[in-house]
């Protein structure tokens, strides 16, 4: 049987299966500089780091010790939204493998980070450039691209890493995961387990209905809200058949826009469905 | 860095994300009950196997956790032959991780192979179903079909999972890689380490060069020889451009002529590849 943290390295591998995604990097989809094969070397890079949260490592250490062998690839930031949420589930998962996942364990390991898993989260950005927007002024000094130097201030004002995702939960939809116990990550690993054919026909499905549901908050920071209201739309006609996911993708593809936070959440929903049994 | 288990993991990925490789699964290519995600799953589902390898475990032993783990999907056998090279190759790059992986020491550890490596290597067919011929009648008692049951055969006889090989190394490309020191894997890693682009065309290239350069045993085996003789003179052809990849590999898809053990051979030589420090 697989443990926790190979179901967590495969559902990064099935996310990356799904086809179409619509402007994420799929079987048929890419960008010149961030390429399929950069997925896969970062699904592999971050094994020992899923294996550290089975361990039951402290979240921090075990998520930035996924990031830097994730970024050993040419492409960049391929997982670091997906790592952030499969740690915590993977962690869950091998502290009770007896019974099904529920959200509660998963509330109590993101309640119970310290201070230093918030250091390791900031540490972790020196390992990659992540996509992010300039903080409001009053949070200048928690900028993540501020690294490790941001640590003090962290100490300062003793923020855990559940207080840093309550911080940009309202601009950060991997955030919003973190806060509100995995609503999203669990409704659409609902879909995936309900759903039959190939479990990666599944995944990207699953994708789209997440893509209509909400605004994509990595397109929001990329791009602006109102690409984000277009996006929902656009994935909500495909879904309705008033045009085709294909066409979708190649579009977004062209206009580079690449919905991340909904590929984060439906790597999160893969391991869940896994979890739950969900056969390959 | 990625250690010799995790390249053996990316060797297997990349061998399926390379596209088109006639007649093989991917990207782009799957059979209706042998797809995409199977070979994903049984690369993921491999790494206890390839972890054991690179601890030194026998060789043996090694091979058949890997299989074990690679057959939980419900695509049959997706990596039993490239298993079987790519063990002795991760130990041997793991015994020595400063210099570069020369054919010396991975003869030696198939030389140095036992009759308990060979017991656990017909075990290993118990978990999964490989296609194989009927063996000449003189090695009934060794047909790998018997499973656990060759054990006192293999044992009365003395035979070491290298002898095991050498019995097969006329009708079997993997065996024969192993009593000839890799000869077509290191000549593959070359073309891929010297080509330039994604490594996942390299390898897609690699593979055609291979395919055009003798018959694949697994094709004989399915078909005949008169198929495999066929396949080499349309590679060679796929590679003088008087016909395209593309169609060659729509049309061996149709036919079912999947020349395995050719991509097995890729997947080692991209695991030699990547040792070789090619970057991804």
């Amino acid at each position: 049987m697989r443990s926790p943290a190979q179901n967590a390295q495969l559902a990064l591998l099935l996310e990356l299966s799904g086809t179409p995604k619509p402007g994420n990097v799929d079987r048929r989809h890419e960008y010149n500089d961030l390429r399929f094969e950069h997925f896969m070397a970062g699904a592999v890079g971050s094994t020992p780091g899923l294996l550290l949260a089975q361990q039951g490592a402290a979240v921090g250490r075990a998520f930035e010790r996924g990031v830097v062998g994730m970024a050993e690839q040419r492409g960049g930031n391929t997982q670091f939204g997906a790592l952030l949420l499969l740690v915590p589930l993977v962690q869950a998962a091998s502290a009770d493998s007896e019974t099904a996942l529920t959200p509660e364990p998963i509330e109590e390991i993101v309640h119970a980070t310290t201070v230093e898993d918030a250091c390791d989260f900031y540490r972790a950005f020196e390992h990659v450039d992540v996509g992010v927007d300039d903080p409001p002024p009053e949070l200048t000094a928690l900028d993540v691209r501020r690294g490790a130097r941001a640590a003090s201030t962290l100490r300062e004002r003793g923020l855990t890493l559940f207080d840093v995702m309550e911080l940009s939960a309202d601009v950060d939809g991997v955030a919003r995961e973190w806060t509100e116990a995995f609503p999203r990550s669990f409704r659409a690993a609902d879909w995936i387990e309900a759903g039959d054919g190939p479990i990666s026909d599944r995944a990207a499905d699953a994708y789209l209905r997440l893509l209509a549901s909400e605004p994509d908050t990595f397109v929001v920071k990329r791009h602006d809200h109102a690409t984000a209201e277009e996006v929902v739309e656009r994935a909500q006609a495909a879904l309705d058949g008033t045009i085709t996911a294909d066409d979708l993708a190649t579009e977004f593809i062209r206009r580079e826009i690449n919905p991340g936070t909904t590929a984060d959440i439906t790597a999160a929903a893969l391991f869940l469905a896994l979890e739950q049994g969900v056969s390959v």
